[in-house]
C-alpha cells in the first residue's frame, strides 16, 4: 500500500497555508474547501482543535450577515449537502451542516494531536486547484520524545459524487510512539448555534462505522466510513454525538503506517434506487474494490475535463492567475451540474453565512461563466427557478399579488425565506433579474427550447406580478414604490432605475416571446395559453405597464442616470468624518438609521444597470456616472468592485480598472481580510470572471452582440491571456497580447 | 365576622359581566383590572379556568403587536408591579408577570370548581368603579348534589399600597358539602411565554404561606398570604411552582363560612427599609389588627379624594358616563403617583401586550388628564423622563449623536427597547414630544421650578441630539430624513411635518427658557452651562436649526398640510378592494409591503399637530386638512379616534364627532369586540377625557390660553356635563348645559 501518487503539481493551481495560526485558520479553513457539487467539506483539520468546541448551541437572531461579529474565531467545521435544509428556529430554512466525516484524532502517551498546541514543525499545507486534493504534512515532536512525520491526503471524489477519500501516513523518525487513532463521523456539530438532528444513529462493524441522521426538515442523510490499513480498527469508541473506530500502531525509527479511509454520504433526496445503506454499501464495496489510486485517477480526468473547457491563463501575473484559477475552481465545486433542484449558494456552500440560500447573485454574477463554459450547468441554474415557480406563485399569493414573485432569499422550495422584511419584501429585482438571465442563457447558447418549454412560463407568471405591483401615477406611468435596488443603503426608494428598467425588460421579453410563439408555434401557443388562462386583456396590460415604466432622469443636462426618483433627496454625508477606519466596512461604523437616510452606496446600483445594459448608454454617460457614483460608493457589498473594474476598463481607465481587480481578488484571496472565512464570496468568483473575460478581454456580451469580439485592454505586466469559452453553440478559445486578441475554434 | 360593607353602589359606576363566555371571558380580564398604582391584578377568576394552562412556554418573537394573534382565549393571569421589569430572549426588557395571588381552588367531592364546566347560576360580577371593589356572586349546583352560594369581594388597597385583600363567602343553599379550599400563591405563570424567575422559594405558616421569586432582571419579590376563618388552614399543598394554604369547611342548609385573605407584596425595588420578610410581615399585622372593614373604609376614602378631583358627570348618556368612569379609573390606577422611576404602561399594567413599556402615549394622551386632575401625578411623569435621561443619552450615543434621544419604547433605564428598527430608528418624535409635554405641564400647573432643576437639562440634552439629526439642504433648510411619523403606516419619509414642527417647538422652547433663566436668574444659568459644557456656538445652532426647519407644504392654494415632503408619491389605494371586511383592522387585510408604500394612514399624523398645535391653523385650513386626511385613515391605532373626535367637535361637525365618540367608548368598552383583552388602552383613555373636556366641553388648552374658557358644543342627549378641573393653580368646576359652561371655584 501506498499514498496515492497525484499529478499536475503546478505552483500556480497551489493554494498554499504557510502554517497554523490563530488569526487565519479559519479563513483556510473556507477557502480550502472541497467539493463536487454534490456535497462539501471546509477544509478543517482532520482533528479538528481542541479549543473550539463544533456544538456551541446560541441564539442566532436575523442581522445584517455582513456587518455581524462571527462566533467561532479558529475553525467551524462545515459539511454540507446543498438541498439537504431544515427550519431554523429565527432564520427560517437553512441548509444544514452535516456531521464532519474527515475526524480522525490522534493520540500520544495522553498527548492528542493539536495544531496550536503539540510542537509542529516543516509544516506544508496545499490545496492543489487542479484537482482538488487538500495535502497536508507536518512533524510532530511528540511529549514522549519520539518524532513523526504526518502526511494526509484527501478528496471528494468528482466523479463518484457519493465518495470521499482520505489517506493518513505515518513515518517514525526517531523515537517510538503508540499512536492512538480514533477516525469517524461526528454529528456534535450546530448550524448557526441550532441542533438540526432530530435523531443519529450510530453502527460500528470490524473495519468501520457509520452514522444516520436524521433534520429537522425531514431528511436522512448516512454517512459509512470505511478504514484500510495494517492494524486492527475494531475498536469502538461512541461519544456523544459521534463514533470512532479505534486502532493503535507502534511507529518506531523508520516504520511507516498508512490508513486509507473511504468515506459514502448518500441521501434520502437523492433520486437513485434502494435503500440508503444498501447505496452507501455499493458506494464503498465499489470503492474499495477499485482502490485509493484509481478512484484518484478517475477523480482526476474528471477534473481535467472541466478545467479543459474553463482555464483561463494569464502569463505575468501569478497573483491573478491564482485568483481566476481559485475562483474557476470554487464555481465548479459549487454547481450541481446533474440536479436542477439545487442552485449555488451564496457562500458556495463553503460556510454556513447566508444559510446556503439562493440570491440574485446566481443569475447576475454567476450565470456568464456557466454560459460560457458549461452551458448545463448554466441551465441547470435556470431549471432551478423553473422547478421553484410554485414557491413564487405562493409568495406572491403571501403578498397578495397574482402570478409569480421569487423569493429576495430562496431555499428548495422558491419560498421567501429571508428573515428581515426590508430585503425580503422590497428588493424585488430578483424576480425582474431571473427574467434577464433566461435570456442571456438563449443569446450564448441558441437553446430556444428552453424558453419555449420552461422560460415562458416564468415570463408569463412573473409579468401578472409587475402589472400588480406597479402603481400608475398621474401622468399615466407606471411606478415601482418602497424599492431597494441593488443598493441595499437605501431600503425604501422611488423608482429604482435599476429595479425599474429590469422590470421594463421583462415585460418586453414576455411580449416579445409571446408574439414570436403565436407566430412561429401557433398550437404551442395556444395550449399555453389554455394551461395558464392567459387572457388578451393580460397581454395589452403587460404591454402598456412596460411602455410606461418609469426611469428616473435629470432635466440638468449633466446626464447623471438617478438612482431612483427620490435618490437626490437623500442627505450628502462627510465620508472623512464618519468613516475612518477605512479597513472596516463603512456599515460597520455608521448607525443603520444614519445609513438609510445619506447618498452612501453599498454596491453598484446605476452602474450594475450600465452593464447590463451597456448598449443604452455611451462611454461619455458612463464615464459621468462612473464619476458621480464610484466616490460614494464603500463598495461594502462583494458584488461591487467587479462591475466598477468592468466599466474602469472598457471606459479604458486602467489604473481606476486595476485597483478594482487589486480589491476583487482580495475578497477571497487576502488572509489577513479573512475574506473566505464564513465562507466563498462565490458571486465575486463570477464577477472575477466576467473582470477578466468582458472587462480586460473585452468581449462583447452575447445578449447585445451576435459574433464574439473581443476589445482587449490587459492590466500592465499581462504578457498574454487565454480564454476558452463556448459561444452560441462553438467552441472556442482566444488568446491575447498586446492587446491583440486572436480567436481559434477548439 | 362579615364580609365588608361597602358604599356608593351606583349603577353608572358598575362594571358588569353577565356570566362565564368563552368569547369574552379574556376581555373581563382585562377591564376588570384592579390596582393603585404600585401594583395591579388583571381580573381573572380566583380559581383560574381550568382548561387555560398558564406556565405555558413559547417563543414570542417582535411582530406588530396590533397585528398579532394572542394565545390564551379564555384567560391570561396578570399580577404587575411596574418597575419590577426583566429580559426578555426575543422581546428586549419587560414587564414581569409576578406571581397569582388570588388562586383560590374550590374543591367537593372530586369537583373542582370552574366556570366553565361547573352548574353555575345566578351569577353576578361588578367591578365597582367608585371603589375598585370586585364582587362575584353565584349558585353552585355541585355535582354531589349540594347547592351553594359563593360571594367573592376582593381589592388592592388604595392607601396601604402593599396590600391587597379578598374575602368568600360560602353559604349552604340545599343538602350539604364538604368544600376543600386551596389558597394560595401561584408562580405558575409566565410573561410572553418566557419564565423570569430564576428562582422560586416557598414557606408555609399556620395561617397562611408565602412565596418569594428573584428575577432574571435581579430583583426578589415578596408575597405574603395570610388567612382568617373558622377553619383550620394548616394544611399544607406544594406543586410545582405553587404554594396553598388548605383546608376544608363543612357546609349544610344555612351554614356560612367567611374566610378573609390579607395579601402583601413587596420588593426590594421599595425605597424601605428593613428586609423584604419583615416589611411584608409588618404589612400583614398592622392589617389584620386593623381588620377588613376599617381596610376597605380607609380605601374607600382615598378612592373617594381622588374622584372627587376627577369625576366627570354626564346626565343623559349612561354609555358615555360609564366609559368615561372606566377611563378615569384605569387612568387612575394606573399612576404611580408616589414613585417617578415608573410611568404608565401602554397597556395601562393590565396586560402583557407592549411588554409594560412607555411610549410618547403618556406625554400626549395621557398627561392632560393629569395636568388637570392631579398636577403631582403629571410632575411623577415628567420626572420619570428626567430620570432616564441617562438612558436616553446613551440612546443618542449608541446611534452616533449627541445630547439625548428618548427611546421609542422606553422600559424603567430609559433604554430603546423596542425590537422592530423601524420604530425604533425612525419614530424620533417621542423625544420632541417630551419638550412639548414639559411646556404643557408648566403651563396647565404654573410649576417653573420644573423647567429650571428638571426640563432644562432635558432640552438642552435633546436639542444636541435634534441639531446633529437634521441634514442641511441645497436652500439652506434642515431637514429630518428617513422618519416615521405618528402614521406608521409609512415608515421612512421625507419632513413628516408633525415631527418637523414639533422639533422646531423643542428647539424653540430650549432658546426661549435658556434665555429666560440667563436674564432672570443669571447665576443659575451660568451654573447649568458649566455643568453641561453647554458653548454660545451650540445656542446659535439651536436657534439656527429651530428657525430654519423645514415644514412641507403645498403651492396649489388646497392648503392641505402634506404628512411629509414625500407624501404625495405614495400611491393611492382603493380602499374597498383591499379592506373589505371593515370588523378587521386594516393592517390584517394587505400585506406590510403594500401598506408601506400606499395612502392608508394607521392613524391622525396631520391632524394630531393640528390639535396640539392648534392656534396655527384656521377652521377652514382644519376642516379641509379633516375632508382630506380622514378618509384615507385607517384608525387602526386606538390613538387616532379621539384625535379626530375633538377636531370634528371644534369644527361644530357633530354627527362625525358623535361617531368618533362612538369609536373611541367602543376601543375599550366593546366586549363583543373584545379591546381590553391584552390591556386597558390607557392612551384611549386619556383621549376619552380629551375628547369631552377639550371637544365636547370645548376648553381650550392652558398651553395656548391663560384663562380657562370653554365652547361646548354637547352630543345630542347630553343633559348637563360637569367636570373638575385645575387650571393654574386653581381648583375649578365647569357645568355645562344647553351649551353654556358655567365655571365654579371649588
Amino acid at each position: 500500500m501506498q499514498m496515492i501518487v497525484t499529478k499536475d503539481n503546478l505552483e500556480d493551481f497551489y493554494l498554499k497555508d504557510p502554517g497554523y495560526d490563530p488569526a487565519t485558520s479559519k479563513y483556510y479553513e473556507g477557502i480550502m474547501t472541497q467539493g463536487n457539487g454534490y456535497m462539501h467539506v471546509r477544509g478543517s483539520y482532520d482533528e479538528g482543535l481542541i479549543a473550539e468546541k463544533q456544538d456551541l448551541e446560541y441564539d442566532r437572531k436575523p442581522a445584517n450577515v455582513t456587518l455581524e461579529v462571527q462566533r467561532f474565531p479558529l475553525s467551524k467545521w462545515g459539511t454540507f449537502v446543498p438541498g439537504v435544509v431544515g427550519p431554523h428556529p429565527f432564520l427560517m430554512t437553512e441548509m444544514i451542516n452535516q456531521p464532519y466525516f474527515f475526524d480522525t484524532v490522534l493520540t500520544v502517551d495522553g498527548e492528542r494531536l493539536d495544531m496550536a498546541e503539540s510542537r509542529i514543525s516543516d509544516y506544508e499545507r496545499i490545496l492543489n486547484l487542479s484537482d482538488g486534493v487538500l495535502t497536508r504534512s507536518f512533524r510532530w515532536d511528540c511529549r514522549n520524545g519520539a518524532a513523526l512525520r504526518l502526511t494526509y491526503k484527501r478528496f471528494i471524489s468528482m466523479d463518484r459524487k457519493h465518495l470521499a477519500l482520505s489517506q493518513l501516513m505515518i513515518k517514525g523518525l526517531s523515537g517510538s510512539a503508540r499512536v492512538q487513532i480514533d477516525a469517524g463521523i461526528n454529528a456534535g456539530v450546530r448550524t448557526n448555534g441550532f441542533d438540526h438532528f432530530t435523531s443519529i444513529r450510530k453502527n460500528q462493524r470490524q473495519t468501520g462505522c457509520s452514522l444516520e441522521v436524521e433534520t429537522n426538515g425531514g431528511n436522512k442523510v448516512l454517512i459509512v466510513s470505511e478504514i484500510e490499513a495494517d492494524a486492527d480498527f475494531s475498536g469502538k469508541k461512541d461519544i456523544n454525538d459521534a463514533i470512532y473506530s479505534s486502532g493503535t500502531v507502534e511507529i518506531n525509527e523508520n516504520t511507516e503506517f498508512l490508513m486509507t479511509r473511504y468515506i459514502a454520504l448518500c441521501t434520502d433526496r437523492d433520486q437513485e434506487e434502494d435503500s440508503l445503506s444498501f447505496r452507501a454499501r455499493s458506494v464503498i464495496e465499489e470503492a474499495r474494490r477499485a482502490g485509493a489510486q484509481t478512484i484518484y485517477d478517475d477523480h482526476k480526468t474528471a477534473w481535467e475535463k472541466r478545467w479543459s473547457a474553463s482555464d483561463i491563463r494569464i502569463k505575468g501575473d501569478h497573483r491573478a492567475q491564482l485568483a481566476i484559477r481559485a475562483s474557476i475552481y470554487h464555481l465548479m465545486r459549487a454547481a450541481d451540474r446533474e440536479d436542477p433542484r439545487v442552485a449555488i449558494g451564496a457562500k458556495g456552500h463553503a460556510g454556513e453565512a447566508y444559510f446556503g440560500r439562493y440570491f440574485w447573485d446566481t443569475e447576475i454574477n454567476m450565470l456568464p461563466f456557466f454560459l460560457h463554459t458549461d452551458p448545463e450547468a448554466a441551465r441547470n441554474l435556470l431549471m432551478f427557478r423553473y422547478l421553484t415557480l410554485d414557491g413564487a406563485r405562493e409568495n406572491a399569493k403571501s403578498y397578495g399579488y397574482p402570478g409569480a414573485r421569487y423569493a429576495w432569499e430562496s431555499s428548495v422550495s422558491g419560498h421567501e425565506e429571508c428573515a428581515c422584511w426590508q430585503y425580503a419584501d422590497h428588493e424585488i429585482h430578483v424576480t425582474a433579474d431571473i427574467a434577464y438571465a433566461m435570456k442571456n442563457y438563449i443569446s450564448a447558447t441558441g437553446d430556444e427550447e428552453f424558453m419555449e418549454n420552461f422560460g415562458l412560463e416564468i415570463l408569463i407568471e412573473t409579468s401578472r406580478y409587475w402589472v400588480k405591483r406597479a402603481d400608475k401615477n398621474r401622468n399615466g406611468e407606471y411606478e415601482l414604490l418602497a424599492v431597494m435596488g441593488p443598493d441595499e443603503y437605501l431600503p425604501m426608494t422611488r423608482n429604482n432605475y435599476y429595479t425599474n428598467r429590469m422590470v421594463k425588460f421583462s415585460l418586453d421579453l414576455t411580449c416579445a416571446e409571446l408574439e414570436s410563439l403565436e407566430e412561429k408555434e401557433p398550437l404551442k401557443y395556444r395550449v399555453l395559453k389554455e394551461r395558464l388562462g392567459l387572457k388578451d386583456d393580460e397581454k395589452k396590460l403587460f404591454k402598456e405597464v412596460a411602455d410606461n415604466m418609469r426611469l428616473p432622469k435629470t432635466d440638468d443636462g449633466s446626464d447623471i442616470v438617478p438612482q431612483s426618483d427620490d435618490f437626490f433627496d437623500y442627505a450628502d454625508i462627510d465620508f472623512d468624518e464618519v468613516w475612518k477606519d477605512r479597513s472596516k466596512c463603512f456599515g460597520t461604523c455608521i448607525s443603520q438609521e444614519h445609513n438609510y437616510r445619506v447618498k452612501a452606496l453599498k454596491q453598484a446600483d446605476v452602474l450594475e444597470n450600465m452593464l447590463l445594459f451597456g448598449p443604452e448608454f455611451t462611454d461619455e454617460v458612463k464615464s459621468k456616472n462612473y464619476d458621480y457614483y464610484e466616490p460614494i460608493t464603500t463598495h461594502d457589498s462583494s458584488l461591487s468592485a467587479a462591475v466598477h473594474g468592468i466599466i474602469a476598463a472598457r471606459l479604458g481607465r486602467m489604473d481606476e480598472a486595476e485597483k478594482f481587480l487589486d480589491k476583487v481578488i482580495d475578497i477571497d484571496m487576502d488572509e489577513a481580510a479573512g475574506g473566505a472565512k464564513e465562507g466563498i464570496h462565490i458571486a465575486n468568483c463570477g464577477g472575477l470572471w466576467q473582470l477578466i473575460v468582458y472587462g480586460f478581454a473585452g468581449l462583447g456580451p452575447a445578449m447585445w452582440n451576435e459574433s464574439a469580439d473581443f476589445k482587449p485592454m490587459l492590466p500592465a505586466g499581462w504578457e498574454e491571456l487565454e480564454i476558452p469559452f463556448f459561444w452560441k453553440g462553438r467552441s472556442l478559445k482566444v488568446v491575447i497580447s498586446d492587446n491583440k486578441a486572436v480567436l481559434i475554434e477548439r
